[in-house]
């Protein structure tokens, strides 16, 4: 027979599953000797059951008699007792925290005979209606599913006839004559009583809970934080206790550390002579925890007793909630609390030197997202700014900028000059272009998952969606908010990505310690800089990933340097083409014979190898892996829609065309699917002079850097390989020509010739590539691109919104990998690469380089290194001695 | 101690590895006792010895002595003897043949004074005096490599000064004289004397005969036919017999069968009194075989005998040469001969007929290849037509039409009306619109991985390329022929794509008897159309995959079932949305709201229902599967470049702009990168009410169809599928509106729901694919663009030749499947698919699925069936059947 209730006595925190967090903490509190009430858990498994059969297991009630019988006898008093009840409540408690997303029901035991119990023992009638009045209502919109408009209707309709606004000014009478009121209501619309048996009160409340599970809100919350849907939830039956019942008692929730900053020091709120909800409903002003000092010292002395042995027995920082009943304390529930970012990474430091946990276990308690977020500049908290909404914080940044209600004008106002934030209701594929040109986006509708959120995520935008109370108007051009602040076209707002706050003018932004101190320059004494530093670095010692950094120029050479990258991982060829040489690359494709042409890709020469020669000194020592030309020639020319618009137009003027070679060439150059077109290796085997003189420049630029007495670890990259002949082609031209440098020069030039894996196909023969790449660096971004056959330009923002609500994905493929389809490519790749050289160089020079999920499934499937831009290099630093150290930490899921 | 040579006795036709064809089927013609004088044969492998090492391997020698001496004694004489001299030819004679590509030396032994000896023996002075001539230039030509002009300046000179023209006219005297001159030139030319030692004669001849292994043009021939550069030549060494001692000596060439037409009877030439030689140089007329019976009626009558023996013993039409020497016969090469695409059906059926060989090796002695060739239209063989220039066949096909010079002119002058011929030096990426709007292309230069053969053969268009004898001058627009002729631009040319021949003027166009018999008209009784439809009958039966067409109307629907397909493998219905009904399309673009767009869809539901219900009468009884819309929708919109053009025109000359609405709708659908757009699925997910209607219409059409008393059997294929869960969402949808229709009209609709695998990670994820989908039927076309990264419109014309000229492919992977990419991709998808569902149909219905090789790929894959355009059904049905009795054939490769 299948045990469905465990006591608080039989269980431990390890038990979360089965009993659900709550419930595994109270046994852990209870077995730890610390005062809890009396109560008992009923398991997941039994919910499960009841969901799959739908109704309640067989042997539950025998096991729930058992465990309130038990119970009873550990109080004194019985389930509903008449001269001195006893009152239990009934709460959810799943393995993940949902909070209110499931039922509750307190005060089960008052009955029309109980109530009068209740009264003469707490020696307070008022207390005892209003805990039957609280119990009616529940019961009646929980377990029966009564509207709550018809209680609050009643409620309000007693204060009416006293003429008095409060529920506090309603007098245990007045609460009397409501409960008959609600009795009828339950009679009314349920079709029966409320039941007088405390037991089947106990037994419905239970379904009640059970059922709660698969409300939809339940299911929306789940989906929104990615929790499984068939884990059901617990149920806790705990003996009541009463903060109310006098200046000798209240309730307060504290933290064993600050949960805000992570500082060291007791943390909370206590409200005298109050239950839990009163904290909830905001009613009265809480006191600082510390004043419990003053008013109940023993009670005090013990709380923080407690918390210092909860602090070291979990190892973590605690969250409670306590209550003091008539001058004694009672622990209500406990669990390893949520914090900040900045807590994280103070508390994990703090707890480390204090030796609670190790430097291991301090890595395992931070991420690279709350790294990420410590990273981003924000908004001055001290500055006086006005707060005019709040919504989803949907992708992260502080963002300052004059409001725009379309994308033309977003596009126009850019072009001007301004910083723009693009305000709509929702966002649909029309407004590319604008989100493309803000700083900024605010909408008052949809979530993490709407076009908006997905599209600013993607482009770096910072975007707070969802913002219900403001109402927007396009073609009035303003949105007004809750507070009727009217805001108008070309008025500036501040909007908070990070903490999903907009706020009205201009909000200065500082810029991050954190992000200040990796740039190297000097933020003072920071304890949380400090942290930072201490865990990374302890990452960096543990990491079997290395992390390089995508980067184009010397001054993003330096940065990544600074940032900690050790080598350039991508530094992409094709950015050195433009500006001014843009000119040389139009000879180079307008030219009319094989001599001009040559003559174009000579003169380009002598500008890439300075080039060269700058970033090699900017990273002298470490390795520089550069890719020859990738994208095709026409990016490099002028759009041909519009060059044709200009010759028709120029034509049916009568005037002179003046660029008709050009635009021949673009539309020779013109393709179809450009991402599948005319790019990489293939340039370099139609052009040959093209990579030739890319190969030349590298070489020249390193035999300059070694004569100059460097370190140059130049690597040649050759993109968009599909076939291994294809690199054998390029990589023996290649070396022909490192060897005539070599010999030119009188300098060893023994660089290292690799191939991007980017394309299935390189994947799928990566056995055969590797008997000539001496490296693979994963081009995450094609390989997701091509495996899933859509450009991320063209799709992302058509239908990743659709695709997220429909989960086909949790998350973009470009965000974090995808782990089935291009992640199972690579494993393969890895494991071909390796058999055919067994020292292959792997790396992964993708967006996913940056990305924490991601960088944990490089580490897994054993490359050497990632590649990320700059800024995310410490972030993929720490993540990279994350997957290190792996999960195994023994501590409780805070979630 | 390796064996390097081998007595004609020692070998065997299985041999050819090793010993060549020639050697190979010399040895066995000497095994089954047919008259061929004594010889050996140097091997294959001692030739990749001297290639590897750059000396003749040390034991060759005393093998060649050895061998040597035995012949010597079957001829009676020694080589080089000065009274009756042994002479030796030396031959090239690889595994596969190359005619013409590599060296031959003939006469060797001949020495000053041998030849005097030879003289005698043959009582011509003549005779031995020209041999030796012959050996002198041969000798210094192709081992010492001196300048051919010296030598035949030298003869022109001798015939100068007697004052004659013919070789013939010069008698022994001035033979012998010119022989004196041709040993000068050899000591001027190599400075050294002509090798008066026979031996030494003999052993540099062999050396020069592997040395030409590795000639300029034997690679590119090599290169040409896909014949791999490693296996080397052997070395054939026979004693010469004479057909040219008087009119009791002579020489031929014979067949078994004719080659041409495969009709049955020898079949050959004759030419008295001659050697081999002047057979190929055309000096005098040839006699047909059979006069031979007259000539030497002995001799002929052993010729037959030997012709029956060979074609009993090789099962296989042969092709012989021969030589009488005074009335004796000897064979000196035999080999199955090459025919035609109509002699090698008509052969196999006749040897099949006769009890030669059985019906499956019949189906093996044909190919789809040929099989094609077959059903191209031809031009009318009996006209008298004027052959002005041959070239490389380069894509098949008959074309007439006027010839243009430009791209520009060929685009005006179809649009016109005109068909045309585009006539280039060579194209390039700029000739691309010329080449698609022209009905064939003729170039001069360039062969068959040249870029108007490659590109034309996408097309499907007829095309000579590499036809040199033209001078083109686009200048000018004209070209002219060898013979003087001048064509200029609006001339009618006529192009043989399939025979590389082009013809000045209309040649009319005969349709082909199998294309049309095959179509179900009446032929007549025609022994071609007999055997091919008995073969094809029996590739039928022993077919593991079937063959279905992709079709799109009731008419193609038609025709593929005459042409003996089993069912629609494909029915698109994008084509469905053309023509008249695009304003639809347009409507439901251009919907301002959710209510205009369903409208619009709404319209259009019966018209797809009645095009479905014609399909599936066409196909009744089989199955038609049906894809669901694929393109993005501004497939269906105008050009975006040109509207644009037309918008900025108007507005430059003050005019109204007529279209705006649906320059936005256009400019809101256009994508960067449509392949990787919004099509497939994703139109299906974000436009849910498209295929909605879609389903219903194929729904109610097989309701009618059901009413009707027919057996409609569509099935509905989901295209673009990625990831699982887009298939379960649709599959869900379309089996509601399924059992909403069944509900509607009173009948059952178990329709199967499908998908294609056209993107990688579908088939990286195939097993949780086939939980849902009922069928795979792979889209190679597509998946070859993903797994490559490349667009066949983007990149054919691009870099296709250039990829084909550096062997990055031997053929494009859009005509034959990339086993090594794509088809490693199907193989696991094959696998995963029938694992997660056993009874899976698995089919193809992209353009390989009418590819001879790709068919026998797909084969053993284990697919279930494939499909293809209807007029390719006879060759996939042909190819299907030869897949299933495999290659094991035991013949001897005849290429």
């Amino acid at each position: 027979m299948t045990k469905y209730v465990y006591d608080f006595t039989e269980g431990n925190r390890g038990m979360a599953d089965l009993l659900g967090g709550k419930g595994a903490n109270l046994a852990e509190m209870t077995g730890m000797g610390l005062p809890v009430p009396p109560g008992f858990t009923i398991t997941t498994e039994a919910c499960r059951a009841y969901l799959t059969a739908g109704t309640i297991p067989a042997d539950l009630s025998y096991e729930v008699d058992t465990h309130l019988h038990a119970m009873e006898i550990a109080a004194g008093r019985k389930l509903g007792q008449v001269d001195a009840p006893l009152l239990v409540s009934v709460r959810s408690g799943a393995r993940f925290s949902m909070p209110g997303m499931m039922d509750t029901v307190l005060n089960i035991g008052l009955t029309d005979d109980s109530v009068v119990g209740l009264a003469a023992w707490s020696g307070s009638p008022r207390l005892a209606w209003d805990s039957y009045r609280r119990l009616l209502q529940m019961f009646g919109e929980t377990v029966l599913g009564i509207d709550a408009q018809h209680f609050a209707g009643a409620l309000h309709a007693a204060k009416e006839a006293k003429g008095v606004t409060g529920d506090l000014d309603l007098d245990g009478d007045d609460l009397r004559q409501l409960t008959a009121r609600y009795k009828e209501i339950i009679r009314a619309e349920s079709g029966r009583d409320f039941p007088q048996d405390p037991r089947e009160q106990l037994d419905l409340a239970i379904e009640s809970v059970f059922a709660s599970w698969n409300t939809d809100r339940a299911r929306t919350y789940r989906r929104a934080e990615h929790i499984p849907d068939d884990l059901g939830t617990a149920v806790n039956v705990c003996a009541m206790v009463f903060g109310n019942l006098g200046d000798d008692s209240g309730t307060g929730v504290a933290f064993t550390r600050d949960p805000a900053t992570g500082a060291a020091g007791v943390y909370g709120d206590y409200l005298a002579n109050a239950q839990g909800e009163d904290v909830v409903a905001g009613i009265r002003n809480t006191l600082p925890l510390d004043r419990l000092a003053d008013l109940h010292p023993g009670p005090y002395a013990q709380l923080l007793d407690i918390m210092r042995t909860l602090e070291k027995h979990y190892r973590d920082l605690c969250d409670i909630e306590f209550t003091i009943e008539r001058g004694t304390l009672w622990m209500l529930q406990t669990r390893v609390g949520k914090r900040t970012a900045a807590a994280a990474f103070r508390i994990a430091e703090a707890l480390h030197a204090e030796g609670v946990i190790d430097a291991d276990e301090a890595l395992r308690r931070v991420t690279g997202a709350q790294l990420a977020q410590l990273m981003f500049p924000r908004f001055d908290g001290n500055a006086a700014a006005r707060r005019i909404a709040t919504g989803v914080a949907a992708s992260p940044g502080a963002a300052v900028g004059e409001v725009v209600f379309d994308s033309d004008t977003a596009v126009a106002r850019a072009a001007a000059g301004a910083a723009v934030i693009l305000v709509r209701r929702e966002t649909n594929p029309d407004d590319l272009d604008g989100l493309i040109h803000a700083r900024g986006v605010l909408t008052s509708r949809g979530g993490k998952t709407s076009h908006a959120a997905v599209v600013a995520r993607g482009l770096g935008r910072t975007c707070v969606c969802g913002a219900e109370s403001l109402d927007i108007d396009p073609d009035v051009r303003r949105f007004t908010t809750a507070d009727g602040i009217v805001v108008t076209e070309g008025d500036v707002i501040s909007v908070d990505g990070t903490a999903g706050v907009v706020y009205l003018g201009r909000v200065p932004v500082v810029p991050s310690p954190v992000a200040e101190y990796f740039e190297g320059r000097d933020v003072g004494d920071d304890e949380l800089v400090r942290a930072v530093d201490h865990i990374v670095r302890h990452a960096d010692a543990r990491s079997r990933l290395g992390v390089r950094a995508n980067a184009d120029t010397p001054a993003d050479a330096g940065r990544a340097r600074r940032l900690g990258a050790t080598g350039v991982g991508l530094c992409r060829t094709e950015h050195m083409f433009l500006g001014e040489r843009r000119a040389l690359v139009e000879r180079l494709i307008l030219a009319a014979d094989d001599a001009e042409r040559e003559a174009a890709i000579a003169a380009l020469l002598p500008l890439q190898r300075a080039d060269f020669v700058d970033i090699l000194s900017e990273m002298d020592g470490l390795p520089v892996t550069i890719r020859l030309l990738d994208p095709p020639l026409h990016e490099f020319l002028p759009d041909r829609t519009e060059l044709t618009a200009q010759a028709a137009v120029a034509k049916a003027l009568g005037r002179p065309a003046t660029s008709e070679r050009l635009l021949r060439a673009v539309n020779r150059l013109h393709e179809e699917n450009p991402m599948l077109g005319m790019r990489g290796v293939r340039l370099g085997l139609v052009i040959p002079g093209l990579y030739d003189m890319q190969v030349r420049a590298i070489a020249e630029a390193s035999a300059a850097r070694l004569r100059a007495g460097g370190h140059p670890h130049a690597e040649i990259m050759i993109p968009l390989i599909g076939d291994a002949r294809e690199l054998e082609i390029v990589a023996a031209r290649a070396s022909g020509i490192l060897a005539e440098v070599a010999a030119e020069s009188g300098v060893d030039l023994p660089l290292e010739i690799g191939t991007m894996i980017e394309l299935p196909r390189a994947a799928l023969t990566a056995d055969r590539i590797a008997e000539t790449a001496e490296f693979f660096s994963f081009g995450t971004n094609d390989l997701t691109q091509t495996t899933w056959g859509f450009s991320r330009d063209d799709v992302e923002a058509a239908f990743f919104p659709t695709y997220l609500a429909e989960r086909v994905f949790t998350v973009s493929p470009f965000e974090t990998i995808d782990r089935d389809g291009v992640g199972r490519l690579i494993g393969l790749a890895v494991a071909m690469g390796r058999a055919a050289r067994p020292g292959i160089a792997l790396g992964v020079c993708g967006e996913h380089g940056g990305d924490p999920e991601s960088i944990r499934f490089f580490h897994e499937v054993g490359l050497d290194y990632v590649s990320c831009s700059p800024f995310r290099v410490p972030i993929a630093r720490l993540e990279a001695g994350r997957a290190a150290v792996g999960d195994d930490d023994g501590s409780v899921d805070s979630r």
